[in-house]
Parts: C-alpha cells; sequence; structure tokens
C-alpha cells in the first residue's frame, strides 16, 4: 500500500496539535487602561507564551523529520501504519503536557511529563524508522549508510538531552528549561542529512 | 465520481477527532512539590490517560479499515457518501463517549454509551463495505472471496465483543474495561486480509 | 489557477468544522448507578444529541453539494476564492448556531439564528456557483441546462423552507424543528443531477 | 524536496485556525422570550462576532497569498520549512489575539496584540516569500519584476496600516476598529499580480 494516506492523517494531526497549541493559552486579563497593568497582565502570561513557542517548534522540527522519513519510505503495512498510529498518539499529548508545563512552568514533575512526552514522540518514531528501513521493499529510494549514521544520532539526541534536563530539574529548574529552549535550535542548524536530499 | 474527496474528508474528521481526545483530557492538579504529590495527582489520571490510549488506538484501527476499504472501491455516489456521512458521525462521538467512559469508568451506563459508540461505528462502516461492493461499478478492483468472507468476520466482531462487554459490566465493570483493552490488540494481529493488498 | 488548493482547504474546514459539534455536546452527569438515573440525565442529553445529529448531516449535505460543484469547477480566481471564503465563515458558524440551538430548542430566537445560519451557507454557495458557472474558462466540463436549472431549486429549496420553518417558530416551535429533521432527508433523496455524474 | 507536503500541513493549519475562530464565541444568553430580550443578548455579542468576520477574512486573504507564493516556489529545503513553521505560529496565536480584541474591543492594549500578531503573520510570510524567491532552484517559475515590486507592497501594507492602527488607539480606539475592518477589503480589491497567474 503506498503511503500517501498515512502521510495525508500524519499532516492533519501534526496541523491540529499545533493548532490546538494555541487554543489553550489562558487569556490575560488586565484590569485597568495603563502601560503598567499590561504588562502585570502579560507577565502572569510569559509561561504559557514561551512553551507555546518552544512545543510548536518541536511539533516543526518533528514534523519535518517524518516527512523526510517519507522521502525513503514509500509503501506501508499493518505495522508501520500501527507504529505510526503510536507515533501520533505521542504527538497528540504534546498539547496536553505543554499545558501542564505552562501551568507548572518551575516544577520538577511538569519538566518530567514534558520531557517524556517529547522523548516519547522520537522513540515511537525512531520504532517506525528502523522498522520501515530494514524493509527494502517498502523504501522507493536507497538510504545512504551516511544517512543511516545521522538518523541514529538524531533521533537519540534528544531523548538523552531531555533525561538530563529532567535530571537537572531537582536542582535547577530554569536549567531545564532553557535546555528545552535550546535544543530545538541544536535541529535547526545544517544538517548531513540535507545534501542526500532532492 | 473518484473517491478521492471522500478519502480526504474522512482522513481530516479521524486526525481531529484523534487529535480531540487529547484536549479532553483533564489537567492533573499537584499539590506541593514531592513524589508522593505528583504520584497522587496522577492516579486520579489514570483513567483519561487509559481512555485516551483505547480510544486512539481504536480509532487507528478504524481509520486502518476505512482506509484498506479505499484500496477495493474507487467510485462513490450519493448513497455511498451518505453513508459514509453516517460512519462519520459516529466516529466523531468517540471522543464525547470516551470523556463520558472517562469520567464514570466502572459504572455500567458509561460501559453502555462507550461500546454502542464503537459499535455503531463499524456497524455503519460495515453498511458503507456492503453497499460499495455489492456495486461492481464502483471498484477498482476484484475483491478476492476470501477477503470478503473475512471482512464479514472483522467488521462484526467487535460490536459482538462490545456487546458481551456491556453485558458483563453490570456484574464485574472491570472485566469490561479490560475486554476493551484486549480487543483492539486482537486487530492488530496478522490478518489473512494483509496478503492480497498490494 | 486550478481548485486543487482549494477544495482542499474546505475539505479541512468542513472536516474540523463536523468534529467540533461533538465537542460542544454537554456530558451528562448521572447521579445514582440505576436505569432511571441514566434515563433521566439522557433526557436533558436529548436536545444536544438531536442538534448534533441534524447539523452533521445537514454539514455532510453540503459538503457534498460543494464536492459536486468542483465537478464542474476546475478553475479559480481571486473572487471566486473570496465567495469559497465567505461560504466558509457560515459554515464555521455552525456548531456555534447549533450550540445555540441545543441550550434553547423551543425557543423562537434560537430557530431564527439557526435557520438564518444554514441558509447563509446555502445563499452564499449559491453566489459562489453562479460567479464560477458564468465563467466559462473556469469550467472544466460542461454544464446541462437540466443540472443548472435543477441546482437552482435546489440552491433555493432550503432557505425557502428555513424561512418557513422561522414563521412557525412563534406558535408551535415544535414544528420548526421537525422540519429541520426533514429538509436533510429531502436532500437524500436521489435528484436529476446524479445522472450527469461519471 | 517538493512543496506538496508543507502545502497539506498549511491548509490544515488555515483550516483549524478558521474553524477554531468560531468556537471561541460566546454563547449569547437571552433571559425571557421577546425580541427585547433576543435583541439585548446580542448587542453582548456584536464584538465577538464582528472580531469573527475580521479574524476570518483576514485569514482568508493570508492563506490566499500563501497560495499564490507556492504558484511560483515549487521546491522547499531546511530553512524555507522553518521559516514556513514561524509563518504557522503566527497564524495560530489569531484566535487568541481575536479573542482578546473580543473581551477588549476599545482597549488600546488588545489593539496592540492584534495588530502585532496580524502584522508578524505578513512579516513572517514575507520573509519566507523573500527567502525562496533568491534561490533560483525553488521556484518552478519565473517571477516578473512586476510581481516582486508588487508583493513587496502586498506585504508591507498591512504592517504599516496596523502600526498607525495601533498609534491611534490610544485617541480613538474606534478609528483603529474601523482600520482593521477597511483594511482586508483593500486587499480583496483587483491586483496587478492577478494577470500573471494561469
Amino acid at each position: 500500500m503506498v503511503s500517501g494516506r498515512l502521510e495525508a492523517l500524519g499532516d492533519g494531526i501534526f496541523s491540529v496539535a499545533m493548532t490546538i497549541l494555541a487554543i489553550e493559552l489562558v487569556l490575560p486579563v488586565v484590569n485597568g487602561n495603563k502601560w503598567i497593568d499590561f504588562m502585570h497582565a502579560m507577565s502572569q502570561s510569559w509561561s504559557g507564551l514561551l512553551c507555546y513557542m518552544i512545543s510548536f517548534i518541536v511539533l516543526g522540527i518533528m514534523w519535518f523529520g517524518h516527512r523526510m522519513m517519507f522521502e525513503y519510505i514509500g509503501k506501508t503495512n499493518r505495522y508501520f501504519i500501527f507504529l505510526g498510529v503510536l507515533f501520533y498518539m505521542m504527538v497528540c499529548l504534546v498539547p496536553f503536557s505543554t499545558r501542564f508545563l505552562a501551568n507548572n512552568t518551575l516544577h520538577w514533575f511538569a519538566i518530567l511529563v514534558y520531557g517524556l512526552n517529547l522523548s516519547l514522540c522520537n522513540l515511537t518514531l525512531y520504532c517506525q524508522w528502523l522498522y520501515g528501513t530494514s524493509r527494502l521493499h517498502m523504501l522507493h529510494r536507497e538510504i545512504p549508510a551516511d544517512v543511516k549514521k545521522e538518523a541514529h544520532i538524531q533521533f537519540l539526541l534528544s531523548p538523552v538531552v531531555y533525561a538530563i534536563a529532567v535530571g537537572i530539574s531537582f536542582f535547577y529548574p530554569i536549567a531545564s528549561i532553557v535546555i528545552f529552549i535550546i535544543t530545538p535550535i541544536v535541529y535547526l542548524l545544517p544538517s548531513k542529512l540535507d545534501k542526500y536530499l532532492p
């Protein structure tokens, strides 16, 4: 079975999950009409906006990874689709864990839930990638050895980094948030994978 | 009329319904900063998360069945589309009945509503399948006799099993929940239908 | 410009609007574990479920009409797209007016808002149809005279019927709800338009 | 990499964002059954409905601009996609800032947030356009000099106008709202860009 419909489902899920991140932002309540009243209301909303931006970019990066996967994999089967459903199950939880982090920004348990959620997204996509790339008849383009090696690093980098962030959160929760901000930026840098794509 | 647009509508509805399952999760409220406080808050959320996971996988399986149907059926007409709308009407109720089950997990009436909703999803899709496969000009590939036979079983298995779950729920509601957990796993096992797909 | 992207936007908007109808259903609260408690809770929810079903089928029919339009129209331009945006603006209000009707089922003002919303959906789509079919270079198939005539009737039938329903609502609001239930069924009947479609 | 999947993600995000505008409308509460009671309830909802209509049309125009961009740009790369994610991040905030404006219609701070949000949508799309059009291998059609010139004006017009609206809001907030209503209409007028499209 060709992968077109699964990609369409995935694009749909990503677009809904990304848009839903914004519904869950709590509206700031401004008491008064002065600059200071507005600033005070906004200062209550900063953590929601920050978490929104981090999660939106992280989901954008995951969508990009998911999209790149289908540059190599062109066929699906029952197991590949169910690994995909597991991945989407984790992706759809991101608005939930983002809201949890926004409400409890500097608490270890929110950092734990958020880090765990993002790591499980990466790991389920990694399983799908490993399954798909090990079945030659599902590929529509050969995968260069370099891409395979780099992909392992890209898939495992963020779970490792997020595990460190969770560990640090018991002592310096602000450092964990900084790690959540920096990690997506690392993924935005040029990558060896790019030159293999048409 | 070719079926492409109806498939696109279906993919859209499934992706929204799946994502919405997660919006309706109630955020755990953690009072305190200790492990025990977090565990206590999570213990209140277990039923929501469990129902989320069951429903997500069930919707994934239904999407898969719906997608497989269009491997055989390539044309649509007025009646086929309206049977599809009925199916989507049942699918869109799944987030509602999931929320109802999450709030009343061990009550017979929530198990009744949830089991009824999932059964109606299967039965409306079954009607669409029966209608579509009985009109030869709507097929773009012949349906092997084996696939027809196996499809009957697959469509009717879960309504029967869910009826049993509802019956049991008056005495042992936990057993009904276990049935809801196990049934999707049965659908994930290899099936005779697979070998007929390209 | 080919119409593919506009159709994709439309399919997305319809699938979200249809799914959202179900989010807005209020969860019944069952006090007790007896059949009578469940029935009592459900009796409070009947209007929500009824309005959900009516609106879902009406949106399904509108999607079908919108889809049939693109069997004839294959090109778009600035004005055609903006008429489409107006139509989508009315479609996206359907979950809102459905919720309003569910909360005030037998009140003339809810019937007025709901009937007005559905009529405006039909009328904006009619404008788009009139604009598109009057520009020959936008068609990719000639429109038979019969289809043109029948289309006028189909587009104008429901605004007229809904105007009657609104008029009746001041005296017999139940009759208006019955009209809302029957009208979609009329659209499900075989139509002269069908034989012209491939 | 061809741009099809990015366009699908964009269409999904726009359709969800547009539909969500309507979820956030507060249901009017009518106390009584007289015309005056209904009018009174509606008069409380006018700002919500007005903001809904403005934002829906603005998003429709942005979708149109985004769609036109892909008439020229047919390939994507890592940076183009991430500029796209930034644009979508701003688009998804529109329901949020619309709700904020609906709740605080005549307050400078709501006009500031709304104007800033819409301007950032335009500016991020402008960045994506500038990036894409400066890489010749990403184009699948040459861009006429006239289109390039006109595009600069169209992208920068609304940020400039919205900056003026924000400036005025400290003295005559009603004038700012009028500007928000008029600006989309300007974009609906025929444009030099149209004649270059097939």
